[in-house]
């Protein structure tokens, strides 16, 4: 492992991503297999005055195993001190750094569908509560384990598969620029301009047309982009980025005004089954018919969780200067497939993107949220006014605004 | 790795050792390095029908960094879900396995001992409620990391050293025997006779006689060896074996009632800090003098923690046949340490080998339990009489009684 390159990837999630503050309690979530990084967080961490660096590891083998081999009746089962952990993050105000993926994907191919789909650890619900409070200033990057990584360059052996994602991902970090942290300071104010230019068209709802797709989501009045462009803000005034990278601008979308048809432009992993082939129909909100080529079942199962699991909690603009949308890769990963393409997401939505709140009784709530990717070059996204017109935001993936 | 005797190594300690129950919530927690060996049990675990098995990887690497790097006015702080997640344990009558070592010998070599005395993780206080409530039943097995073996084993190079502690381990733990429980239910019930044995003698306390040491260790009315002979019982009536291997019979002393010197007969490690040529004097029950060749301050902070930390919680024998003992080697890891020769040990008691409860307020309290071995061919036990008269024990490691 280049421990310079982990060096730098540690200063840039410490420093910038979670942005560490002396006393503060730092939790760290990772894959085993990431322990080379996970050592050089914490020790960044306590460097900056961190009171306590929390270490959990996740052995999604462990997952798979449970899935096999466990009573059928205790799948949905949660150790109460979990979800307890996550609140008290919360009164701590801590800082929370992921490292994607914990359950690499194709991980529980071959498994019954409606097991996998009991077992949703390691997410809790209480995630969510703490997401809406703003008490935890989080930030999730990419580690490529070997499973992940043979995944996405299939044609070469592990250790060279490992060492391709890195190099991947150096660049799509920004960790090749002289300075990182700069560089996402750059471009992260783009994507804060952008998001203000159209927040100031002040739009009804987003349309996306393009093969197989002609679904129009609807806004609520106080829907905003620029709020949380690239990055956020806790409610004690901590700045962090939830994502590195980043590459997105996002809003809370009207929960009962999404209608018409969506194709997933990409393969999308659901706790590690690869679904592939997504059809999806709306009406009044509701995802009425969902359809795949592979693992269609998972993926029902998710939206059968609660009321809000079949609605929209996020829709998102990823224009062509993404440099992951660039590489043309499919990473089979969430962060960074999101990260290139425009996308909507399943379930629970974020308050933060709500201008007034008077909206926030009617924004999405659940206990999944699952993005799932519709932007592509041949997707044309365009703004639908209050009147009833439309305007050209996003067309071959250039901003018409 | 060799697959097979991973197998059976899960199959003794899951089946055998924590004894898991159906429905039962099992508690796994190792070191990062024994993730083969954690996903052996957790599929054991779950084939027996466990409700769901709580994996915590410790990072010994990350208490390092933290003994290194942290503010000194935190080094003390332990996050309440550690302990909480404890108590829970207890209130759900979970099993516990623990692979030790959490902390490689000489982990924290070098580092200021008054800072790595601060951080006591991952032992947590409340550990010591839970088992003294019986509520949980728990087990302790060695695992052969690769920091361990290299200490037991300087002369080979890692991997070598690794296959030679797992052979010690194969040995010791009696998996190359044909059943492998057999052997240790035979084992067990010898432990047992001798244990009942010395319980019919009604002894007032215990002499221990040798280079540097005339160490007489007082009794409570109602001390028992054969409560605890080699295996347990929870208060729920599951039986487990806490020390897999075991090779002692021990009792909860008086804690105002050890008087003399003593010399400990290997080096001890204090939460990765080695301490050698320990000496202690004791006066009415309490170490008032400590001295050691190295790391004293280690243990003489370990001994300030509390009121109890200097006072006697338990008093073990361990005779010449045991096959720890017999391998002649230090293996500077306390499970097995203390199962080659007989120990003592500073702090909290075991309330399970007193008979009678009237007994039970007078037993040690503390948040720390450290044992040392006092025990050689060389060290003669002695049994005292309520009258003051003296019968052996121990002679050349035979059993006299």
């Amino acid at each position: 492992m280049d421990e310079e390159l982990l060096d730098r990837y540690a200063d840039l999630i410490v420093g910038f991503g979670a942005n560490v503050q002396p006393d503060q309690v730092v939790a760290v979530e990772a894959s085993v297999e990431a322990a080379p990084l996970v050592r050089k967080l914490a020790r960044r961490a306590y460097e900056r005055g961190a009171r306590y660096v929390d270490i959990v590891y996740f052995d999604p083998q462990v997952k798979r195993i449970r899935i096999e081999s466990a009573p059928d009746d205790s799948l949905e089962w949660v150790p109460p001190w979990l979800g307890r952990r996550m609140l008290d993050l919360g009164e701590l105000d801590a800082a929370r750094i992921v490292l994607t993926p914990f359950v690499p994907p194709g991980l529980l191919e071959g498994l019954d569908a409606v097991r996998a789909g009991r077992d949703q650890l390691p997410t809790v619900r209480e995630l969510f509560k703490v997401l809406d409070d703003r008490s935890v200033a989080w930030t999730v990057s990419p580690f490529p384990t070997e499973a992940w990584a043979s995944r996405v360059f299939p044609e070469l052996g592990p250790a060279q598969a490992v060492d391709a994602l890195w190099r991947d991902l150096e660049h799509v970090c920004r960790l090749d620029e002289p300075d990182p942290v700069d560089a996402w300071k750059q471009r992260i104010d783009e994507i804060w301009q952008n998001a203000s230019r159209l927040d100031e068209l002040d739009l009804d709802a987003l349309r996306f047309v393009g093969p197989g797709t002609d679904l129009t989501v609807g806004l609520l009045p106080s829907s905003r982009f620029a709020k949380e462009g690239g990055g956020a803000t806790t409610r004690t005034g901590i700045h962090h980025v939830p994502n590195l990278p980043t590459e997105e601008l996002f809003t809370t979308p009207d929960p009962d005004r999404t209608e018409g048809v969506v194709t997933s432009t990409k393969p999308l992993d659901v706790g590690g089954s690869l679904v592939t082939g997504l059809r999806v129909r709306f009406d009044r909100g509701r995802a009425v018919e969902i359809d795949a080529d592979s693992n269609v079942e998972t993926l029902r199962r998710r939206c059968a969780t609660d009321e809000g699991a079949a609605r929209l909690g996020e829709v998102a603009l990823v224009d062509g200067e993404s440099r992951i949308g660039r590489l043309g890769r499919t990473f089979f990963n969430t962060l960074l497939d999101e990260n290139s393409a425009s996308h909507i997401a399943l379930g629970d939505a974020y308050s933060s993107p709500i201008a007034d709140p008077a909206d926030l009784p009617r924004i999405n709530e659940s206990e999944i949220h699952v993005d799932f990717m519709i932007g592509s070059d041949e997707v044309t996204v365009s703004g639908v006014t209050h009147d009833g017109g439309e305007v050209p935001v996003l067309v071959g993936g250039a901003w018409q605004i």
